[in-house]
């Protein structure tokens, strides 16, 4: 009997040891770029929180201190990733400000930690706000990093995120409770009236030049909208059109010729634009952000 | 007694519990860029599939719908991978077209998964073909992914790699089994013609701007080249001479002043042109692809 | 009693498996970029020797050839890495040459693996030189890439370096111990003169445009200068003065206007030239390297 009592023991033992139990993903995104060695530094800390964490990215090349367009990337990419991930995001202006660190338990289970400045936007919107918590630098903060005031990054986010995803501390150790509110940045939301879709162009699909919306298949089915119709589009920047053009409606690139324009669901089901094989942004000078909009009818 | 046998069960656990055996890497590749989410929703999909996998890359900076370069990358770096390790590459500008979604087994033992459009080339001819098999999007597909008709990469390809390198799939459950051959992309082979060896300059050396050719040794030793050898270099585009120069053979770069021409065996054994500490490509406008050719001979 | 000594037996046996004991990481950095597949090509060599390697990047983005920024990446990020981690570094114009392939260990613990060409300068300075090994490479290179000059890179020391962080090698396995001393690159050490700090600008910090210096805190207390004092900043290219302004030193970006001269102590401790959300070194055309200084005193 002894030796069962040891046996237990024993499995308890190798069950810490090799971590039974799904480890959490630590996804890292920045506008740091990564031709220095600040990411480097951040996955040091995190490395030396926990050798056992599994480190990814979302992307490190957000334009510098493009808030929105990390607010979208995070939304792009968190529900690809299991609940349990904590994700790091770093864009951060305001450094040293009086802007608050968190971290977001979305709805979906996922974590966020990030100066709140409104690269929750869109995640707080799609994935629902379970929870958030101000991040106690008192106790979560890299030891011997306190005369830093310019690398919240690495010596908050960095080491939280790594402690929170590693098991170190738990989701409530990070600090107390907020109101279940974050800061949000005002976009245009996709709208429909008399018959044509309003919407926003949040960002591009870079690589290829194609334009993404903010408007979804539901909107377009409330149109009468089916594949291989012509649809007319209006792109307006600051509210002057400066595109418009009957489009095919199509499944994908290879439903059109080679150069020519089309306009399909993206891969998050999403109204675009785009040239099979060319680049729409390039050929019709389109760009993303608040100021472009775009209007989306069934054409005569 | 009864202690062994406990042993032996409890021992069985804890292997199948810490992955004995050698875990396989899933290596990805594509034109995607890093500037956005997709790559990351890629690595979440088969971070989904099993935490424990171990994800690297080729490189996601092919230029965008460039099989062919693709296909070189592919090559160049398979080799340096170990038997078992299963490559995701994804070139893919005709995504939703009638191209077939196969995982190819080398000889080798490596396992590349991706549309069949040509990026399986120089592969197939170096490594060899062991079996073809084409996924199976019934079983193969991620969840709730079928209205998404343009990101294969990650519902199909990205999804497939990892349950295959997870040992959640075996080869045989990727699909039906094909003829063993891929689409191959027509390329000038490298010859020997009266003293003179041709062949094609398949890519550059971008970082450091040298120009890489399809010639080997062997060929160059059908000449009698040797080191220190002056070699007679012609340089076609579109098969009008743009170069033309005697340059060194030598073994390395040092082995020229600073500013000289250069040429020597690459770090994949071909022959190669470069400028110590300059950018042979850049001062003589010579690049890469099917319209660039070479004719090496002795010097007179 | 058989049972407990069967214990032990399977202990070790599951300890050995599962390697308890802090895993250490293998972190890259080149001049190598990421459009090709060089980088993919060592981290394939390297878990070719151990597939339970935690590997990571400090850039492969230093311009090519480029020895002085390498050191300064490894400089910036080895710190914040653990004790046992070991660092592959390769810029090497001189492949080939006589420069020694060697092991620095520093006296903090950390590893890093180059060509001595001075890429050790400012980690052998900050951390300190414990011992240094010339890499033996009659035993230390990868199988079979004999025939291969140029790319040291995968062939030595990424193989080394995964060797040592895997424990395959101990550091005495590395070759034999040379002096206790690497190749430096002379640079304009930071002084304090009748009231002036001057000092050399290392690097930039490229992304945001920000213009650092080595010059830390305790010089500045010489001067008396604290957080609110206005700064006499000239600086000189080639011993020349570019720029010459009284700028504010505060804590951080926020504590100036959008668009304001600032400085302040960089996430590394060092006095640091800004912009509040803009580039100082494109508006005033400053930049780094040997041939930059600046001098500071308190304004008047």
């Amino acid at each position: 009997m002894a030796s069962y009592r040891l046996l237990f023991v024993l499995f308890v033992m190798i069950c810490s040891v090799t971590a039974i139990g799904q480890p959490r993903a630590l996804v890292f995104q920045s506008d740091f770029g990564l031709k220095d060695g600040a990411v480097s530094e951040m996955r040091g800390v995190a490395f030396s929180v926990s050798p056992e964490l599994r480190m990814f990215d979302i992307t490190h090349e957000i334009p510098a201190y493009n808030i929105w367009e990390g607010a979208y990337r995070l939304y792009q990419a968190a529900p690809y990733w299991p609940a349990g991930t904590v994700f790091v995001s770093i864009i951060d202006p305001g450094v040293g400000s009086e802007r608050k660190s968190v971290v977001l338990k979305t709805k979906t289970g996922h974590y966020i930690v990030t100066p709140d400045n409104g690269t929750l936007t869109l995640v707080a919107e799609h994935l629902g706000i379970e929870e958030v918590r101000e991040i106690d630098e008192a106790k979560n903060r890299l030891r011997n990093s306190g005369k830093s005031y310019t690398f919240h990054g690495r010596d908050v986010y960095a080491y939280t995120g790594a402690r929170l995803a590693s098991g170190a501390i738990s989701f409530q150790e990070v600090g107390s409770k907020l109101n279940p509110q974050v800061v949000r940045i005002d976009y245009q939301k996709p709208v429909v009236e008399n018959g044509v879709v309003k919407g926003n162009i949040p960002v591009l699909d870079i690589q290829y030049g194609n334009v993404w919306t903010n408007i979804d298949q539901s909107l377009l089915d409330k149109l009468g909208i089916k594949i291989k119709d012509k649809i007319h589009v209006t792109i307006y920047h600051e509210g002057k059109s400066v595109f418009e053009k009957d489009i095919p409606y199509v499944n994908t690139f290879a439903d059109v010729a080679i150069g020519e324009n089309m306009s399909y669901m993206n891969s998050l089901l999403q109204f675009s634009l785009g040239i099979n094989q060319g680049s729409f942004s390039e050929k019709y000078k389109v760009y993303s952000g608040a100021a472009w909009s775009i209007a989306v009818a069934k054409a005569k």
